[in-house]
């Protein structure tokens, strides 16, 4: 579908916007403002990663937004992120996705209104709001990892994390490499550095960067704290199962004595000799209790 | 509750501070000073993260500080810290905020003594007020730091630390969110490479962020230790009870013998065979023992 | 095989591409653009490592560009990277390596259809296409240590993986240890900074080395969750294991009770005795369970 | 103690040391020279933190120098540290401390020469020679880290290791965190850039600074490596006592099956029955070391 | 042994090189030159390490270099290191070191060749060589490391590796604060921002720099692995063996049931009792295998 949403001659430049693109549109397209047919064809691969190429007469981004139904056990590029292919020139802008997007009807309501001077202006509150989608994402994954942190910490249940932990490890770490790609984008953006709006986008860039640090920092010490408080766990069961053993270790030996078969055996013979033997082993076992009392280990 | 703390006349800026806002002082606020409804919303919003926003005829700024009555369980961003918005410009200062808050008083008192010459100046001195906040708790948590350090260190007995670590991360975590999330503002503050003052503050952010680094850095080393030490101490008891067990293991292979049925087992009829079995344990246990003791098992 | 490219009547230098060199042609070249014998020995070991040698009159720069034939088991600089020996100066370039090279089909015809300037421009391109040679790869080893990624976390199967990511991380600390020194290089050729051309070949090795970065420290996490899984699993089932031995433990006791040969055991002879403690048996086998389930160990 | 150290019409400016100081010395010097009582008092308190203070008409400055008795297991600010408090102006210099200080005796001496030519170069060699004091100190913690290192790794008695681990890690962290906090007055001692010799001070700072990050490092690594082979020594103990118990299975076994109280078994009246099992058994326990032996478990 | 390698005459500088220094040559060269007695005397101590001081008319160097003869089990800075101590002025300069220094020679035969103009360029070729004394041992522990990653991954043979480890690690480690420690000396050389040689020493420095910062990373995860892939076989081991004992609980526990001394128990008559129960011990052997073959314990 392409939409002609502003013309040169209100706002100076011309913002072409094409969703779920047909082949004619975009041949229409190439030929109109000449495009080079091999970037056009990277707005139709939907797992291209974000890209800046410099050409002589116009700029090519491709940009890859948060998508808005965020699915618990997504973990490749296509299922987290949508394409977003901008050509840019002074002269005009032209966004190429496959869905419809929601954000951007808040940025066509704005140019039409004639709130917006140039392209550049333009193309810096895009990419701005580009980045902005990944807020709501950074916010929820923050969310889920104080929960299994919590979850780890306090509640010993047997609850199967690690796969959770990996969604999230996964999550974290795909939108960070998406974020580092889209250096370039940035950086060509903000080149002059004199311009307050570009670098107020490079912050927000920053800002999402630092932030996503220190979740891949704390999802990787969480991951250890997970096994280490799941090994501990583990111990502590095989410490008292062990324990559990060794109380009839001695019991097993002294039933074993009386169950030999030599002629010779006094005790065999004693009327006592029978609950003598069983008061013998409740007190080994009130011994070994008392042990394992003064060690700690109970 | 509004107070005019100072008016044109007297300082060249008013100072109003609101605490426990009706919506009709809100609206009445709005009104005066043409501020944006939305952002008076986000003053009411009592887990609103810190913030800083440039509108075209003034600032608003949300900071969070940290409360006074520190629960030793609180580990939300509510129930650490409180959170203090701030309108700002050549011409005002409006302070929102939903408890009345001691550290404001000082500043009130320099205000009307006349200390205080502009609101850039007054804006300054609140903020650092603001960072002040946080130097107590960090002492304490720092503190608490050293104490787990030295009971998972020194005192090997069984208590739950787990727990306590987990609020102390979490608590140093969070802290540490907080003053990155508030860099924005800090940053937007100390603009002016020239300005002493607000260097100050600046310097004063920077110390409090190394601060955490630190504490960050120590807590996370502590768990680690925590779980070595911890799983060092259960595998020692499996050592020994491992050792115990196997003390047994030979001596009742032994009474199993002397346990079968066969007809033809000279040693069943010997008068000495029972106390010479009896014997012969006794020396394969002192054997294991000594093979223990020099492989320093024991 | 010498070819010469370019001559200085076309593009103002000479550029003249060996493969397979043979000693005749390389003393031909020492003679002619008078090299020093030591620097074109150097080409002839197939194992030198990146180096940037500046001479009076002319550079010499060694690379090292990532095969194209990757062999799964490849970890020997020599199996992995191929060789080329650049020397330079505003007259002339000089490539030496082993086996034809197709990346430099592009630059030639490139080269001959007029569209370089200077040798400066040409040694730039050439730099930016070896670099290119690590694009491929790179995306593949990345792929990789996703792939391992979901196989530690979510396919707890006995697959043997420890060879795997041995191949893994050894690939990437290669590849990262051939950028760090080619650092010189691309410090030499960016010398000028006003050079946009030279600037973006840095920005290319810059991503590289950052991609890398992110990589080393994928599979070094990588390499601890897969210890730490494995550990996991093994200790859930040393767990399962030995919960197993403790439901036989106090049962062989029980036997083992009545296996003693007093004389005065009265209920040896109840009639009731063997299944009595048959019955006796499995209540307590059904307590032990009981008190594991609430135990949660099972 | 109050000492004159020099006067005005020497140096052109005062230099006053006092040690052990009592209630009617401060008094006095708060008079003269005009200081706030405040910091006066911090000057009593014997665990008061580094801190820079710049006053209208003087500085202020708390540093704490490393203490010349080096207790094996001091883990306090106090046990490990002494403070020195200087009041500080172009006219006057003001050193206060508990006890006397043996690194001031070389100072002293060279301003009574005339060797000094204003307070502000006095102050910087004040404040090198306090950094000089953690010189000694830190030699001595970084061969410790050096014996405990090789004690791990090389000789694994059994040496409870892990209280000396943590007095030198505490002692790490500690002076590391003096050092921290002593940031503002070495920055504000340099604060001129022209300064060849404040610059040589905090060249001093930062290599102290970059020691101690290599020993933090260093310790924080032994930690784990410690608990590492501690937990492999467990490990492999557990292991050969573990085979040990193997050993006697099948034995235990075979011998209860010859227990058995069945009417019908014929082995029971063979006259070879009973050194037949003796022979079984021996087999067994022959095959069962050859499997451990191939398997490499002994 | 003193020599008098270029006189003021010939290239404007003095050079003198004193090996085994007698006590007579330095004095002599104590008075001769003026130099402090101090640092005369530092340069007889064979453990000093690396130092930089300023006097007023010369400058004084301890550097330390790399050893020729490597010894496996060198893990001290006396035998991994030599000292080369130099005083340096614009007139002349004094090189002084305990053994005959190959590496000098170059150096010298370069001097009497008349190719050096100043001291201040001698002075830089000198640093730089002593640099290039790191390079042929770090070559080799970058293989040693290789090697050892090799061994643990892929060859889990019982190799006692730790003390291999153990000196490489230390030997990293030292050289790394070697050249910690020489940071000021380079600082001091390369003061002048606009000398390209001088800039190429600190080139040279910072690309030692680097290579042991990446050794010292590998060794310690090479350690970290180590130790996992110890602990994982040993893990492995335990697992087996006690499969092996689970097979023997249900089976001596069966055995006992037929041990015990009832008078009333039928199967104890029965003609097939005793096959009967060998067959059901085989059929209960056979179901644990094939449950542990599904559970993938096998």
């Amino acid at each position: 579908m392409l939409q002609h949403i502003t013309g040169k001659t209100q706002t100076g430049f011309e913002w072409i916007d094409i969703y779920e693109p047909s082949e004619q549109e975009l041949k229409q397209i190439i030929k109109k403002y000449d495009l080079h047919p091999a970037l056009v064809n990277d707005c139709l691969q939907p797992d291209h990663l974000p890209k800046y190429e410099r050409m002589p007469t116009y700029s090519f981004i491709i940009f890859r937004i948060h998508t808005e139904d965020d699915m618990p056990e997504a973990d490749k590029v296509q299922q987290m992120t949508h394409k977003i292919a901008i050509f840019y020139s002074d002269q005009f802008i032209i966004t190429i996705h496959r869905k419809k997007q929601r954000f951007l009807d808040h940025l066509i309501s704005m140019v039409q209104a004639d709130k917006c001077n140039d392209s550049q202006e333009l193309l810096n509150i895009l990419i701005n709001d580009c980045l902005n989608t990944y807020e709501a994402p950074l916010a929820k994954l923050s969310k889920a990892v104080d929960y299994f942190e919590e979850v780890v910490f306090l509640r010993p249940k047997k609850v199967p994390l690690l796969k959770g932990l990996y969604y999230l490890k996964r999550k974290i770490d795909l939108i960070r490499r998406m974020l580092i790609l889209s250096f370039e984008i940035i950086d060509a953006l903000d080149a002059d550095p004199g311009n307050v709006n570009t670098r107020d986008t490079r912050d927000h860039y920053v800002k999402l960067q630092n932030m996503l640090d220190s979740l891949a920092e704390n999802i990787h010490q969480l991951l250890n704290i997970y096994f280490s408080a799941s090994s501990q766990r583990t111990n502590d069961t095989m410490r008292i199962l062990t324990i559990f053993s060794v109380f009839f270790m001695p019991l097993t030996f002294i039933v074993g004595i009386y169950g030999m078969n030599f002629e010779f055996m006094p005790e065999l013979k004693w009327k006592l000799g029978y609950p003598g033997v069983m008061l013998l082993m409740a007190v080994v076992t009130l011994f070994i209790y008392l042990w394992f009392k003064r060690k700690n280990w109970l």
